[in-house]
C-alpha cells in the first residue's frame, strides 16, 4: 500500500491512499482520516485500506483524482517519536577519516542513534527555511521506517515485524552548528531543523525482491541542483538493518506506534584505484563530499548549500518506477 | 485551570478539568477529549473551559467525581515533542566537580537542553519497569511546561507568552549507561527511559505570586523512600527561565503547540560552613547526593535505586496545597 497526508489546513492533514504507479489518489475518510489512527489500530484498519489500494490500481476506485506530491504534507506531518540512527557505518568512517580520527570499535556494534525532533515534520516540496547561509546547510538522503507498538527489550528479528511502513528522508543538517552543539555533550537540538519526508509513505511489500532483512537493496538518488550527486546503493553496506536499530532504540523502553526510526545518510565505501580513491557512487549529503575532497586533496572545495539551491531525493523501483515520489526542496531565507 | 487525563483504554485517554483543591474533577467530553485538542485550538476551547473550572471551584458542576489520581496518565500520554533543559546550573557544576572537571564558561549563556522520546510518557503512578538495578536508576526531580506554537527565531519574552501550562516531572536516567552513550557524540537514547508527570498540569496563574518571569518560586520536593531527600527551591537558581529555554529550542525551526520543555533538574548552591559545604535543601537526584558525597569524601557511599525503591515528587503553593498533585512511582522489574 502507499499512503499519504494531503493538507487541508489542519496540523494533521488528510490521509489519502494512493496508487502503486503514483498517477491517482483518492481520501480514505470512510475508514481513517489520518495516518496516526491507521498505525494505531493497524490490524482493524489495514485490510480495509488494502481493499481500497487494490480498486485504485484496478482503476475501479468510485473518487480517485490525480495524485499531486505539492500538495502532500509529510506522511505523519507531526510524530510522537524521530529516531535517526547511523547505519552506513563508511559515513561515519569517512567523515572521521577527513579530520584524522579512528571510528571506536564498539561503533560497529553498537549503531549510533539520536532523537530528533518530531513535531513539525515538513512536506516533500517544503521549502528549507534557513535563517543564516553561515549556519553550512546540508541535505541528508536516508530511508526511514515508521513502525507499530515494540515493546521494551525486544529482539531484533521481532523487532523487524513491527515495520508498517517506509519513507525518504531529508535530514537537514546545520554543518556550522553541529561542532559546538556536540561539544556541549548533549546530542543535537539547533543543529537539526525541521526534517522533510517523502510525498508517500509505503507497506513493505511494495518494494517486492528489494526489501531483504530490514534493508533496502536499491539505489537511492540525490540530485543537487539539478545535478546527479549521488546514486548510493542502500542495501548491502547498511552495517545494522531497521529491526536492529528498532533493537536499540527499545532497549530500555517501550517503542510506540507511530515512530520513526531513519537509517542515517546512505553511503558507499570507495573504490581504491592506483594512489586515489574513486567514490563513484557520489554522496548522499555535502558533508561526505567535503570529506572525499579532504583525503584526496587536503581540503574541502565544495560549499554548503546557498538560498535558490534544490535538493530532490528518489528511490526508484527495479522497474524503473519512483517508489515513494521525490523530495524536492528549496533552501529559502526566513520571511520577516 | 488545572487538566488531567483519565484512563479509559485507549492510547490517549479522556481529559478532565480538576478543581484548584484537587478534590473533585469532571470530563470536559462536551468541550473537548484530549488535552492536545486543547493545545492545538487555545484560544476557542480554553475559555469553555474556565468556565467549566470555575463551576468545578464554586461546587456547581454537575457532573463532578472524586478525583484519583491513580487513574491519570500523564496529562499528554504522548506528546509531539520533549525537550529538557539543564537550566540550574548549580546541578552541572555539582556533578563535575565530583568528577574533577570545569564548567565551561560557555554553559552560563548557552543553555544545555537534549531532545527526549516522547511517544510513551508515563502516568504519576505508573512503576518504573527496569530491566536490571545495575543500569543505575535514578529519579531527576523536575519542571516542566506546555508551549502553544512558537515561531522559529522568538525571542525568550515572547516564547514566554506560548507557555500554556506547567507539570512536574520525573526524568527517568540510567547512571550506569550514561557514560558510554554520551561518549558516542549523539546525546541520550538508551538512557532516559520513559519520562512520568504528575497528575495534574495547570495554567501559569494558579502559581499565583510565585510565578515570576518564567520562573516558579515554589519548594520542590523529593521524597526517597518516604525520607525527604530534597526541599530545593526551584525560583532563584534557575539560570536560564522557561522562556529562554523555549528559545534556544526554537532556534532554528518552529516549536509546535504541545511541546514540552523541562528545567532540568532542580538544584541548589550548598553553603560554605567551616572547611565542608552544607547542601541543606538537599537534593532531586540521587546522582547530586553522589556528586556531594564525593566532594566532601572522595567517594560516593549512597546507591541508586532498587526494585520496590519508591520515589513521590510533590510541590506546594504558599497556601500548603499541592499544585500538582504527586508523581509516586515505585521501581519494578520488567514483568515476563
Amino acid at each position: 500500500m502507499k499512503f499519504a497526508t494531503y493538507k487541508d489546513g489542519s496540523r494533521d492533514g488528510q490521509l489519502v491512499v494512493v496508487s502503486r504507479d503514483l498517477s491517482v489518489a483518492q481520501y480514505a475518510s470512510n475508514i481513517a482520516n489520518r495516518l496516526q489512527q491507521v498505525l494505531d489500530d493497524w490490524n482493524y484498519l489495514s485490510p480495509q485500506l488494502q481493499e481500497l489500494y487494490e480498486a485504485l490500481n484496478a482503476g475501479r476506485a468510485r473518487h480517485a483524482f490525480a495524485f499531486d506530491p505539492t500538495q502532500c504534507m509529510a506522511p505523519l506531518p507531526r510524530a510522537y517519536q524521530w529516531a535517526d540512527g547511523s547505519a552506513y557505518l563508511n559515513h561515519v568512517e569517512l567523515v572521521r577519516k577527513a579530520r584524522g580520527a579512528e571510528v571506536p570499535e564498539s561503533f560497529y556494534t553498537d549503531p549510533l542513534m539520536y532523537q530528533g525532533g518530531s513535531d513539525d515534520l515538513q512536506g516533500a516540496c517544503a521549502p528549507i527555511v534557513c535563517a543564516s547561509e553561515e549556519q553550512g546547510l546540508d541535505f541528508e538522503a536516508e530511508v526511514a521506517v515508521i513502525t507499530g507498538d515494540v515493546p521494551m527489550g525486544s529482539a531484533p528479528d521481532r523487532a523487524l515485524d513491527a515495520i508498517r511502513l517506509l519513507m525518504l528522508v531529508n535530514d537537514v543538517s546545520l554543518r556550522n552548528v553541529i561542532p559546538a552543539e556536540l561539544a556541549k555533550g548533549f546530542g543535537f537540538v539547533q543543529s537539526k531543523p525541521a526534517t522533510a519526508f517523502s510525498p508517500v509513505a509505503i507497506t513493505p511489500d511494495e518494494l517486492g525482491e528489494a526489501w531483504i532483512k530490514g534493508r533496502v537493496h536499491l539505489t537511492l538518488q540525490s540530485t543537487w541542483n539539478g545535478r546527479k550527486v549521488g546514486m548510493c546503493d542502500a542495501g548491502p553496506e547498511m552495517t545494522f538493518h531497521f529491526g536492529q536499530l528498532i533493537a536499540h532504540l527499545a532497549k530500555t523502553r517501550n517503542v510506540r506506534a507511530g515512530s520513526i526510526i531513519g537509517s542515517g545518510t546512505v553511503s558507499n565505501k570507495g573504490v581504491e584505484k592506483k594512489s586515489r580513491t574513486d567514490w563513484s557512487k557520489g554522496y548522499s549529503c555535502i558533508a561526505e563530499k567535503r570529506a572525499m575532497e579532504t583525503i584526496q586533496d587536503g581540503q574541502p572545495s565544495t560549499e554548503y548549500m546557498k538560498y535558490g539551491d534544490t535538493i530532490r531525493i528518489e528511490m526508484k523501483g527495479r522497474d524503473g518506477q519512483s517508489l515513494f515520489g521525490a523530495i524536492e526542496q528549496e533552501v529559502v531565507p526566513v520571511t520577516p
